[in-house]
């Protein structure tokens, strides 16, 4: 009966920035992050935020909050040790946002591409949204980016699409690669290789493409059975267009 | 020898306009919709544009040409009557772009959520992109909408998402709800009787959402389980949230 009126503590958002060009924001999103009084993002440590690069033109009077992911190169992310210590730093994550809002401030914490869609942002919605008054801005994916940069329609009518991390094992790929129209690989990282091979398995390579930077100065599209090795930084993609029936 | 100078054509815009609240638009689709000098847009006949109806306080200055789809509701779609009717209507879709184009204007299409993303303009994209300037801007999507609206985590870590129409047999739907993290389902239409069933069938009807309307005045969301009919009109999705690792 004495809890603190809901109209004091501050409100969330959970705010997608796109796939990385300025211009993909949405009106919404800018309206929100020129308005928060705190940005907030996820970085890796001693690295810069991408999201916060999006949108770095429209900062400046907010004060920033950087959540730094703890450094675990040297744990294997399965390990019950990573487990441990990743969800440690998101209830630290979690406690700075809140200090944040109980302070009457507005949060806008920043996702590359969609905040619901593989986003770091969820780790905090799940721990907050019960507590303050929470919204989600939709974004714009980094696979839509990257399949509308390379002009690349991904799916039509009927189309089963699968959107598939590159962590998966080889014949678990290949099988899902065999039983979907149209697919999107993330997660390539070290994983090239084995998605490579997986789709050969599935008779698919052909029709494969690899996407790197997506929507930004850097982005490059070729098929992937073209590229002569199997590096791939963090943002790439693999996309399997569908549209088998295309009239 | 003596072909028209490609900079005397019109370009082609493939334009999403995002899931349906006017403020989901990105800030570059919103500048060459202001820039166009024709805005096209499928429709049904005799019914307005939905897409339209997201940026229609930014038309007036432009021409604006409507794409209207035949009335198809008395040939089944798997019919070759279904196929050649609507072949030709893309065709002749994609002729009067071309003439406007060919006039010299720039032209937008309008597309709900995403254009390459299961959209009408993939139509006209496979036609016209070899033969003009075209550029895709990416929209956000109506799942994206959805789950963001709802406020529910759809996916994370390793997960599969399967993106699914509610078109396919029960069977197969239910073995592929069985085999993914995540699914969206989309076409619900007539279908939603046979999608609850086939989750049922997959033990995941319990986690599945039935969301209507997306970002709109009319939105809301249900567990699928307590929606008490199979009533689902156009802008409808199931969702079923995946990220069952949740630290």
């Amino acid at each position: 009966m004495t809890s603190e009126p809901k109209s004091v503590l501050g409100r969330l958002y959970g705010v997608g920035v796109g796939p990385g060009d300025p211009e993909l924001l949405t009106l919404k999103a800018a309206r929100i992050i020129d308005a928060a009084d705190v940005v907030a993002y996820f970085a890796k440590e001693g690295r810069p935020s991408n999201a916060r690069a999006v949108v770095a033109a429209k900062l400046g009077r907010q004060r920033e909050l950087t959540l730094a992911y703890p450094v675990t190169t040297e744990i294997h992310r399965h390990d019950a040790a990573y487990r441990g210590a990743i969800g440690a730093f998101y209830e630290e994550a979690a406690a700075q946002v809140a200090a944040a809002l109980d302070a009457g401030f507005d949060v806008a914490v920043l996702s590359e591409g969609d905040p619901l869609f593989y986003g770091s942002y969820m780790h905090l919605h799940c721990r907050l949204s019960s507590r303050y008054e929470t919204e989600v801005v939709p974004g714009v994916t980094g696979m839509s980016g990257g399949w509308s940069g390379a002009g690349l329609p991904i799916a039509q009518g009927d189309d089963v699409l699968m959107v598939l991390p590159g962590t998966l094992d080889e014949e678990d790929l290949a099988a899902r690669f065999a039983s979907a129209d149209a697919a999107v690989v993330m997660k390539l990282g070290r994983n090239l290789g084995k998605v490579r091979r997986a789709l050969q398995a599935a008779g698919k390579l052909d029709g494969a493409f690899y996407v790197e930077r997506a929507t930004t100065a850097g982005a490059r599209t070729i098929r992937l059975a073209d590229k002569p090795d199997d590096t791939a930084p963090y943002f790439s993609i693999v996309l399997v267009p569908g549209w088998g029936t295309k009239p």
